[in-house]
């Protein structure tokens, strides 16, 4: 048994393979203790958890509802076949159906994260429709299973190439680099409606199943919809009558202080895809939420769909236990709190900043889009290629400092715990404040001749 | 806050979507608790769990270690992004790699269950190789997200096609029905291999990256590789630098009476794929074993594959808790002693009931294969069909005697928690013997008249 600190961050580097990394260059705090919003390693050090992990511990850490739920349904009952009915997956189905914006009713298939969530929908959408294609955005993730993968608009994509059949990138609204030249909201908003039916006209809409995207694009820069644009999709998708799938599996729970990023945005999916939040990410978890209308497909006809893991207990308790929080602590509403202390600070900082090329979000989802120059809007990490120095060199000194922010691309995810401080969270922007000012002062990078 | 039993199942029925079932069949107990060999229902009910979930729980419910491993660890972390290194993880990682069958060493990426571990092992073959092409078995079962589906060799895959590109199947040994119209074992083994060869040489064994199949095949009838079979393929992989990798879902962990299937075989493959029995299914769990050297190329190049639930804290402390408690107990040895109780109670079986066209398998994994006339061989479900009334009737009589058991195809798998007694598992065989003999005289399906 090991038990300090060197010797343990050794046998990690010799026996983990660390996701998403080049091996040799893997390294970190020794994370071993959780509480609210910080994280604690090895050493003693503290960390502000900016990003709840990856947009996903909407509670914090430790809450202690969701502990205690974990703690008892641990002793009574972890596993059994999903065959099985279980009373935890009735309540927590029954809780989500009560969460999501359809009169009708709804029905939940449990899967164990969002990746197989978003393909459990795709292939329901299939079956429902007898369509084939499936539509998804460039700038987009939707996991990396190889059928996710292809759905993701991304670079992560490309280890898993050639993927499904069947998946067609179109593009999204993103004002600041418009793919569209667009010159505000309005246009940017009327004229990717226009891309998207040209698109689909190509395409041939009757053959299209489904058009699955994120209410807010998350990992790939926090990219708000502008007005009109979610609810112009929706009525695009009723006309040809194709299947609006929502990636909810950042948005959901309370992230964008609605309980579902639908209902922020007032426009109402088919389906509804969901993990992390679910659980505040204590118990992996996931799930398709799918209107009564369409669910009831699968009373005469099999559902296709299955895994081990579908309805786990332990994850179905730790699921009613983080309901329970959110509702007994109104958190679904908060993020409405926590969006004015981030917009006022964060425009701040834009304004002392000069590599802060765009501030945008809503709700506890923010994102800060770094550029080389204002005026050229030249990212200070390319899309497709790994983290640049610049970049990487920022998460570390912010590290240093004790915060933990989730950086892609060029874009600091700013996602914190709904249950965070305005106290702990304008600490945590004063780091990252002066960590900028340092980046833009560092002779190596030599930034400032811009 | 629904409690009473009734109303509980109704709030099943109308909110959960089953997994691989028609809805308006789905039906069952509501299991509420587990305790060693035995899970009970909503009205107190007791059902031994005779396959373990879906060969999964080899510890058995309410295993003292890994339930105190859980509550233990859910105070502390429950999660924090994968990029952190952690404690637990790092420790998980070593006590795997100490089970691993290299002496090179190894290294562990983790997942959240076998699917995402199989298809993150392929991304990492064609990653290493440099090569496209996968082969695996017809007549297997790898998983049922898009690319995990395409490996899959029955009918759960068709709802994902067409899948990901690049995957042949071939055909395994089966002496019962044999491809290869083999006459013994022997023959079996070696016309399986020529017929291996065959299909290499036909797809160019230069293109091909991997072949990946369960040492023993699980849920598609419990299938023993004959000796000599499982060797030959390693050499052929050796000769045509094709790395090989061994799906140990579920034949891990003891389920064959040695921590892998691999070591029961005396075969060294390159990679390994786990999950299931590695937190016994008390918390989701899934990852690849890769030997040392195969690993190392991921020092320099990136490694293209990543989950939010990579590494999860809340699994890790599982894993450690199993992987002590299979220990303590000698579990990875103990189902040489279920093997012979199996060996005796099922051939006894075999002899009362007509029906019963073949039982087979090793440790504590066997397949009961049935048959409408011993003559003819014909199976009693079809195997691209859902489930015969015959198989469904018999399943339902089984838990109405209190025994629960996965019946797929044909085939009843018998695969109890390491932990079972002797005792429990003969009372178990008696209900499966009483029941064979009712469906027997069951004058609804009249199989008398074979």
């Amino acid at each position: 048994m090991v038990t300090w600190a060197k010797e343990l961050a050794e046998v990690h580097a010799k026996h983990v393979l660390t996701p998403w990394a080049v091996q040799k260059r893997a390294s970190g705090p020794m994370i071993v203790r959780g509480e609210g919003s910080f994280l604690y390693d090895s050493e003693g050090n503290r960390y502000l958890d900016l990003s709840a992990g990856l947009v996903a511990v909407n509670l914090g850490h430790g809450k202690e509802q969701v502990v205690q739920a974990i703690q008892q349904q641990a002793a009574r009952l972890c596993y059994a076949s999903p065959v099985f009915f279980h009373d935890q997956r009735a309540l927590l189905a029954q809780g989500l159906s009560q969460c999501a914006p359809w009169s009708e009713g709804a029905r939940v298939f449990f899967t164990t994260g969002g990746a197989e969530a978003n393909e459990d929908a795709i292939k329901m959408a299939r079956m429902i429709t007898g369509r084939q294609k499936i539509l998804s955005l460039y700038r987009s993730f939707h996991g990396s299973t190889l059928g996710a993968g292809t759905l993701t608009g991304e670079y992560r994509r490309f280890a898993g190439e050639p993927g499904i059949p069947g998946v067609v990138h179109f593009w999204g609204p993103y004002l600041y680099r418009s793919p569209f030249f667009s010159a505000n909201e309005g246009e940017e908003s009327e004229r990717a409606l226009r891309h998207l039916e040209l698109v689909l006209l190509h395409e041939d809409p009757s053959r299209v199943a489904a058009i699955l995207l994120e209410p807010v694009v998350g990992s790939n820069g926090v990219l708000v919809p502008p007005a009109g644009y979610l609810s112009g999709v929706r009525e695009l998708c009723r006309r040809h009558g194709i299947l609006l799938i929502l990636d909810e599996v950042m948005t959901g729970f309370g992230r964008l202080g609605a309980t579902f990023g639908a209902d922020r945005f007032e426009v109402v999916p088919d389906m509804i895809t969901f993990a992390k939040g679910v659980t505040s990410a204590y118990v992996p978890l996931g799930g398709v939420l799918v209107r009564e209308g369409l669910a009831a497909t699968f009373d005469e006809q099999p559902l296709w769909c299955g895994h081990t893991y579908s309805g786990h207990p332990l994850a179905m308790a730790a699921g009613l236990g983080a309901l329970a929080a959110y509702r007994d602590e109104g958190l679904f509403e908060r993020a409405g709190r926590i969006e004015e202390w981030l917009q006022r600070g964060l425009r701040e900082l834009a304004k002392q900043s000069p590599l802060v090329g765009d501030v945008r979000g809503l709700g506890a989802f923010f994102g800060i889009e770094l550029v080389r120059s204002r005026q050229t809007r030249e990212p200070l990490s390319l899309w497709h290629k790994p983290l640049s120095q610049e970049m990487g060199w920022l998460q570390q000194q912010l590290l240093g400092r004790g915060v933990y922010a989730f950086c892609k691309h060029n874009v600091i995810l700013v996602a914190p715990p709904l249950t965070i401080t305005e106290e702990e969270l304008q600490g945590g922007l004063e780091q990252l404040g002066e960590t900028l000012r340092r980046l833009w002062e560092e002779p190596s990078f030599d930034l400032r001749r811009g």
